[in-house]
């Protein structure tokens, strides 16, 4: 009963890659975070080992990429593509940031094949290119120094789609059990009386002590076990 | 009147990092989102000519690096720090994603320095280094192979430093001159005139052609420009 994974029909299209380690990385950055299909528009050189060691283990990816003479033929078959530019663009159709973009790629994803796409690392995608594109999308970034390396857009890119898919934007919290109201009480309680019986708190001249205490405690929202460990400090102390 | 940039304050701190190139990938990464305090603790070779090529543009962040011995040399005087790991940590004093750090980082880059910290390409941070960390990082991604490169992400780390800034996580939209209702109407209604002329649109038979073509320009949200250039295209056609 696993529903179809939209990731799956996202394709990343990397047009005249003049670096194969470029194609390497870009390779990785898309395995990271659930990707695999990678479409290649006339690379300068490919395969290649540089490709094949910037990849690390995501070789697959390259194994499975696919060679295409024109963008056109990257893009058969796809029902949206959204085209990557370092530069603002007067006739973009619609210019979005990758955060805006991926909820887009990923609601066309359901129903056919989806395209990000990034072009030479020197010179972007020509006009021609981007024209063929629904959306354009530009990383904001630096406006003195916006050259982000190939790899490392195609993981902006990718880390975005997948945190557009809520079960996956999330990160799995370790199963501690927290301590209950009452646990925490005795503890306080427990606190205090040591507090009072090693002389650090003055019964006449209380302060804000136990409140400032119980602010630390609650910020770090005690675990069960924890309790237990601190309570046994106090009676290691002498607090009974 | 500027305010004070918050990215400023927000130290990028690599530990004991085997390839230079990542060193040099990490600080262009940094300086694209606007970020330019780096420090090395113990890095294998450095500086490097691996890492100048791989900075490009960023060799002045390279050029201001650092060096230290010890992490806690790295974190004096900060008020803040998150360690990244690829793994699941059960002792995570807490474990938040890139988006979710991002906030509380620049939160407190207002009252000193805070670090986001970056262990070694094949170990990643030991716990010891991690427990001094208050946060820790984690890039929700692929659960069968979340190993992204080391610069990749301090990629993705600053683009969500920067995301968290709303007024640098938009993209300049090119401000043409959107079209007013009066004119969207005219065209509409010329566009009629043309259809009926030329035979397309049967009186008899309108059906709802004039609902959908509305409907596909409503989407477009016409400008001014392009109203003139419509007409222009009917007028052309012998419609008046």
């Amino acid at each position: 009963m696993n529903k179809p994974d939209p990731l799956q029909n996202v394709r990343v299209v990397l047009v005249c890659t003049s670096h194969p380690g470029n194609i390497g990385a870009a390779a990785r950055a898309m395995k990271t975070m659930g990707l695999e299909t990678l479409y290649l528009v006339r690379p300068r050189r490919f395969p290649d080992s540089e490709a094949t060691a910037m990849a690390s283990a995501a070789v697959d990816v390259l194994e499975r990429a696919r060679l295409c003479d024109t963008l056109d033929e990257a893009l058969e078959g796809t029902v949206l593509a959204a085209g990557l530019t370092a530069r603002r663009r007067d006739l973009a159709p619609r210019l979005l940031t990758p955060r805006a973009a991926a909820p887009e790629l990923l609601g066309a994803a359901q129903a056919g094949p989806v395209a990000v796409v990034f072009g030479n690392e020197a010179n972007g995608l020509t006009s021609e290119e981007l024209q063929r594109c629904q959306i354009v999308v530009h990383i904001p970034g630096n406006p003195r120094y916006n050259s982000l390396n190939l790899g490392a857009a195609v993981q902006v890119m990718c880390y975005e789609l997948r945190m557009a898919i809520p079960e996956l934007a999330c990160v799995e919290v370790p199963a501690f059990e927290p301590a209950r109201h009452e646990d925490v009480e005795q503890f306080y309680a427990h606190l205090e009386r040591t507090l009072l019986a090693v002389g650090f708190l003055d019964p006449r001249q209380p302060k804000r002590l136990m409140q400032r205490l119980r602010r630390l405690f609650a910020r770090a929202r005690l675990e069960k076990e924890e309790v237990n460990i601190l309570r046994g400090i106090l009676k290691a102390v002498g607090g009974e």
